[in-house]
């Protein structure tokens, strides 16, 4: 993986930062020299801020330090490797891997550790996709069937599709605010600390 | 103003939407038929959506429906309007103008009533330069000074910069899931009702 300036637009999609091992191939432990997961955090950065006519798996390929033909041995088209990344279920399955009355704590804990192991912001990437009609809509989409409905079907009480709304709000501008101050207070605070300052909003939200 | 899917990266940063009156003269009352209003608009969007040395004034004319010749009348170099556009205080004026004990729901509701009025989302424009090492870099230092860190001094109790940072990932937060879910819940419930639902986590991190 190639130096970047900023890393807020990629994630793995792997559940490994919260320690609990290897999750859905994309993750360090899948990359295991093969450059794949090397490609698959490049396709990320790459269609969350070009529009898709422009991307490249050329561009992808010298991002991720392979050849393009690396990636169509590992992906195929740019339309197939676009399907793989568009893809917030490895992700949801860790964020709500946690009982309902624990799991604002969870999800920020969650957030905040995936990020500090480098692996990225688990969701933010979609909040990139916004404001453009072109295929990144697509990502959306697939944000709201994979993380937003889903959270919906597991809530219980009064209005889930809603407090579902907002809780992916909240984690959204958890990362957001993280990546607008990374020299901030908020980078210097342990996620334990950050957890007990902002999860009992989501906790809230959570119980309805 | 030409018509455009998504308004996200758009606002005006004027607080005519929170019913008090006209402000820094970019929101509709200071158009008054020049077409700065729409040319503020075409440029924060592009300025956000944008590589800063691919934007261009003809661009930003087209979007707004004006010629290239009346933006060099109004604002002057590509330089001088991006100066003008990336620009937080008017919208800190008008979303930090409540008592410390009132500042939650005021947020809120000054957040959903500026959506609502056609404005576009007061902050959100400055996720969309994440990740970019350009000079949209300064938009997120704008941000910084004039919402974070002006919110920190507002802040009393302990860890304000901390507090205010979390604070201001919140309204991030709410801005990015209410342009997620264009027809979701959210859209449907009214101002005052998303404020009984997200409020109390603001006033919280307010509060301290």
């Amino acid at each position: 993986m190639t130096g970047h300036a900023t890393d807020e637009a990629t994630d793995t999609g792997a559940a490994t930062a919260a320690g609990t091992g290897p999750a859905a191939g994309t993750g360090p432990a899948a990359d295991a020299g093969t450059g794949r997961g090397a490609i698959v955090r490049a396709a990320r950065r790459a269609f969350a801020l070009r529009p898709y006519a422009e991307v490249t798996l050329r561009g992808i390929a010298a991002d991720a330090g392979v050849s393009a033909s690396l990636i169509v041995k590992h992906f195929g088209s740019k339309e197939q490797l676009f399907n793989t990344v568009a893809d917030f279920e490895p992700a949801a399955d860790e964020l709500f891997a946690a009982p309902l009355g624990t799991l604002g704590r969870h999800l920020v804990l969650t957030v905040v550790r995936s990020r500090r192991a480098q692996q990225g912001d688990p969701l933010l990437r979609v909040v990139f996709s916004l404001g453009n009609s072109d295929e990144r809509s697509l990502l959306r989409e697939r944000f709201r069937e994979q993380v937003t409905s889903r959270l919906t079907a597991l809530l219980t009480g009064p209005e889930p599709a809603l407090r579902a709304e907002l809780i992916a709000g909240q984690l959204l501008g958890l990362g957001a605010t993280l990546s607008l101050h990374p020299s901030g207070a908020g980078s210097l605070a342990t996620p334990e600390h950050l957890a007990d300052l902002y999860a009992p909003a989501l906790q809230r939200l959570v119980t309805g």
